[in-house]
């Protein structure tokens, strides 16, 4: 390319815990990182104007537009969709007129969803969009999906899946020709419900396309087995769940064990520094930006309660899904593993 | 009861990694605990006759069966199942026959399960047997099932596994009317499958037979939300695993973290009792004997890598649940719940 192409990103300036300061600050952090975007921002420009004071670096590189409301988190999806002057949903429809190429906000992940899958559509050749997320794993980071979009997903949603991870983790982690697992509770070719019997089958027959490893189990998210690891969202929404939910508890365990006498209290403050940085390594801002992969339009979705730095993770996923092209190659990678499956049973 | 009645618990003394040893040592731990119980002990008994000497305790307590043949651990389920001269087929087939009132293996599990279902059938009013496991939770422990004997329920499966899950925390885990939440992606009512949502509908309508807490989510595994949760084998598997994982994941890298320099080492040292107190709390040996419930007969799984220790709480919670009368009381509150709803309907 002879010339760079600037990449035009909506934000929902009031979606988020803390929104709208971490959200600007997430926008000009995440300036410092890119030359080739600019952004359009939805919100109250009385809250939004000082904080662009604050931050100079914005200057020229943010069009602000007005809303005189936004989504709460205790807003129903369903009425939240029919809002047309949400900050929310104004960014949203941003995509879905071209007006910009992706959307990032912060706020009630229900509305989100909703918005993006009825005035987004899905991608050609994808039926069902699935919320993909990265997990730390011993050997790095691995994708999976759905955590939670569908609650039910049959043999050729599964199969969609494995092309849309394998090519987010191709192209926004940058791993080669990733391996894709599908989570099953045996690694025995014979376990398992239908669906994933069904996925299986197809997966092996397009041996070109995908890189299919098989069967993984649930212990296989954290070590690393797979780049890429494959369910419903139901099974997937409980596995993310699950694991978080202990993390929690032993963590606090272990708080608890510390603080016992004056010998532990020494110990902990000898390891605060080594457990700091594995709290930093299971850290969930780095792995912010959680999204809704398939869709017609990049739509991210950061986590309610990040940071600014947290936000600008999530900006710089929306940016690298966009310069990546991501919903072209998807479309093109679906193709060819239904000419490959073609192929093979004839 | 005027007159005690003696438990008689038949015993695979060839399953598990480390046995027949730690088999016999758990024996005799058990018959430690409880004086009501007695075994039949299936092996082979050239290498159970020393054992049996070492151990004074088991004079006059344990019949010896002996057995040319065992189930390995690499052997086909569909395979161990039709050999009638293994230890374990000959101890399954002992509780079928009515000779013993319960079995305990630490062996081939997909075996053993095959056996425990298709020589054992099932208790009255129940389709389908599930695997039982309780957790640690910030509050004590809490029962969760399916763990995986079932990749797919409707709702009268889960409704069955509700009914189930309280008698067992009620009988073996002592809890005084226990809470039943149903496993979702959210709390929300309309969340969810089809098959929860059933499941959900009869078991608000069953308010007298069942004290259900409507729909947990996967971090309420650990957080101790209800006394007992609900989901097919497929999630809870995963959930389990995922955890398991996550935990093995973490430790890991603290172990390694606890490496780093000298300054550590000695934080590591000062906090190293604490730290085993928490391995304890999360000890799966405390919470082994992951059990098939709703069979015609009780069959209890020990884990294969279990020592004596684990071993003998494998045969409690099997003695528990004979002298409990688990499988008479699991019928009749099937049967009072059916009752309630359809009452509720009229």
């Amino acid at each position: 390319m002879a010339e760079r192409q600037i990449i035009k990103i909506a934000i929902d300036a009031m979606g988020g815990d803390s929104a709208p300061d971490m959200v600007i600050e997430g926008v000009s952090r995440a300036l410092k990182m890119h030359q080739d975007i600019e952004f359009m921002l939805f919100g109250d420009q009385a809250k939004i104007n000082p904080l662009l004071e604050k931050y100079p670096n914005l200057k020229g590189k943010c069009e602000l537009i007005h809303t005189k409301d936004y989504v709460r988190n205790e807003d129903k999806p369903t009425v939240a969709l029919r809002n047309r002057t949400s900050s929310m949903r104004m960014a949203v429809d941003s995509v879905r007129d071209k007006k910009t190429d992706c959307v990032v906000s912060a706020g009630n992940t229900g509305a989100y969803m909703a918005m993006a899958k009825v005035f987004l559509k899905t991608t050609d050749g994808v039926s069902r969009p699935a919320i993909a997320g990265t997990f730390p794993t011993k050997k790095g980071t691995s994708v999976v999906m759905d955590l939670g979009a569908n609650v039910s997903c049959d043999a050729d949603n599964l199969v969609e899946f494995a092309v849309m991870g394998k090519i987010y983790a191709r192209e926004v982690i940058g791993v080669d020709n990733p391996s894709i697992g599908l989570l099953n509770i045996g690694e025995e070719e014979m376990k398992g419900n239908a669906n994933v019997q069904g996925a299986a089958q197809i997966l092996r027959r397009a041996k070109k396309t995908i890189n299919f490893y098989g069967f993984v189990e649930g212990d296989d998210l954290f070590k690393g087995t797979t780049d890429v690891i494959i369910t419903d969202g139901f099974t997937g929404n409980a596995a993310l769940k699950s694991a978080e939910g202990f993390a929690r508890f032993m963590t606090d365990l272990l708080k608890e064990a510390f603080k016992e006498n004056w010998l532990t209290k020494l110990g902990y403050l000898l390891l605060r520094r080594p457990m700091e940085a594995v709290k930093q390594r299971l850290n969930p801002k780095v792995h912010n930006g959680a999204i809704l992969i398939g869709l017609g339009g990049i739509a991210i979705k950061s986590h309610g309660g990040a940071d600014g730095e947290g936000f600008s993770y999530a900006i710089n996923v929306a940016r690298n899904m966009v310069s990546h092209k991501l919903n072209k190659q998807i479309s093109e990678t679906l193709q060819k593993l239904h000419e490959e499956v073609v192929e093979s049973q004839e």
